[in-house]
């Protein structure tokens, strides 16, 4: 048994489904907390106040931590699970050699908007860490689901196989299988564009459109991903596996979908700022559409549901009118 | 215009959604209807009595023919859209050349289980079609949503582009897009699956999986469907297209799903039996694992998910057994 010390930076309901894998498996983890309130009410109760609550926690085996350099110092390995919105502002006064030597995975699923960048190249980046000391925890997973403990799949990406293979293990238990793969980089970008489909599905469904319709539009959004991560890193890669499809599908379709709930509201006719305080959680994909936009200009990959999805977001056309365009160009 | 006559031979729930598509097309419908209780009960009231009675039908264009020998003789193109179960009781006494110089349309997702064939090799075997004259009309599409006017997409499958393209364009309408292909024998064969992926989906659905492990087994499901179809008919095809994956899903995911509905039932304890009593309607599925199986034993495919299926339909096995046996062979 490999007894390196994990360290799981943030706190939101996806770190909390990963630290009660981690700490029921008898692993110990080293959990940064960014409030002393929260931070009382684990240690007391054993659950997060605010984020998937519902999820019970070992705490024998958690060590809670307010100071995030502390965190990030104590472990070897590091999965980092801080909303893409929030993770520049939660690093960038960190000393620029603080992930030296680690093994830094990511869960993240979306872009830095600062930088239009998926987190692997953010980390490689920002913090000179190699590719081969960097991974991610993909889908196809709903936090909800694994604190009621129904069986669910996760794939740990990383191009050091002996990497990945120690987290797989790690969140192997009773209710959840793992796979593992070296695709860091198709997987990250195809667990970003699944968030933007999630939200277009959501318009969809709020503007009324049936489950035909829903079928259509998630085989267009398949091929729209396979299309993208195969000019942007052209690997051998089956895209219908779960890392990929599944997870898809589980945000496409999933009524614990934050970023279908996102897009039903928009389709139902709230303002993409009403929707948001109205949600009162990050909806991954209205950041990364924008990105996805970006790193377009230079793969030249026809996106139309992404575009729609920009263009409903970002530049005001009604969803009606949008969605209708669109539609005259799935097949 | 091409003013060729169509007759539609089947009047179940499909059979009135493409009769509804076609008669509000301004193209005239020979409809073979086998009482004459729902013969006068259409003539009068435009709907279907027992199935999809909420359809309007556009009655001007129909011409009711209760003779199915006089419904196949009046045109030149066909589409039969019977039960797989019950198709060759409704055709074993026609002539043989009855179908000679006709295009033969068939929408049956089903396999005759008499021959453990799929309904082209069928209508090719028994009345001697050329491959060239035989089609099919692919999903994703349920009857409902047809019923319901809510944006579709069908694909028309047809050795003969031309033929194709003819039904294609009669399918066509403000609510139904249509494309075509080639793939006769693929597509169809990725029909009759998916009726075996929706039954273990009710399954599991019924035994209490939740949505991570759905999308983790519906992507296991196209991935069965891709290489069977691979060995029985090697083309190129992107098993991602609307006419695969897309009625794939809205057969797993959808509640307008009969085969998902018995799967469920199953997964909640109902027997056989009891489970299509309750429904009054036609699984195709219960009858295609079986086919699929014989065929199978030629092909030689890695089938997991199916033999699942069938172990549990056709030997008893309890489905909570054999679904953690099946989840474990899942990635």
């Amino acid at each position: 048994m490999d007894n390196r010390e994990i360290s799981v930076i943030g706190s939101g309901s996806w770190a909390t489904a990963l630290v009660k894998i981690l700490s029921e498996n008898d692993q110990k983890v080293n959990w940064w907390i960014n409030s002393q309130d929260k931070y009382d009410y684990i240690q007391k109760y054993g659950r997060n106040p605010k984020y998937l609550s519902s999820a019970e926690l070992n705490v024998e085996n958690l060590n809670l931590i307010l100071d995030i350099k502390e965190a990030i110092r104590i472990s070897e390995v590091l999965v980092v699970v801080i909303p893409s919105a929030f993770l520049h502002d939660a690093l960038k006064d960190l000393p620029k050699d603080i992930f030296q030597g680690k093994i830094v995975f990511s869960s993240i699923k979306g872009v830095i908007p600062e930088f239009d960048q998926v987190p692997a190249k953010y980390f490689k980046k920002q913090f000179d860490l190699k590719y081969k000391d960097l991974g991610i925890i993909a889908g196809p997973c709903h936090a909800e689901e694994i604190a009621l403990q129904r069986l669910s799949y996760l794939t740990v990406a990383c191009k050091t196989e002996e990497h990945a293979k120690f987290l797989a293990e790690k969140l192997e238990c009773r209710y959840v299988q793992t796979t593992h793969t070296d695709d860091v980089l198709g997987m990250e970008i195809s667990a970003v564009l699944k968030n933007v489909f999630a939200i277009a599905s959501g318009i969809c469904h709020g503007l009324g459109y049936g489950d035909n319709f829903q079928s259509v539009l998630v085989s267009n959004a398949i091929q729209e991903i396979s299309s993208f991560v195969d000019v942007v890193k052209p690997i051998h890669r089956d895209v219908k596996s779960s890392g990929y499809l599944g997870d898809l599908l589980v945000t496409c379709y999933s009524q614990f979908s934050r970023n279908r709930t996102f897009g039903t509201m928009i389709g139902k006719g709230y303002t993409v700022r009403s929707a948001m305080v109205e949600m009162n959680m990050v909806a991954e994909g209205y950041y990364a559409v924008k990105s996805i936009m970006v790193m377009n200009e230079k793969a030249g990959v026809e996106m139309p549901i992404t575009e729609a999805v920009y263009r409903i977001l970002y530049q005001k056309i009604t969803p009606v009118v949008e969605m209708r365009i669109l539609s005259k160009k799935l097949t």
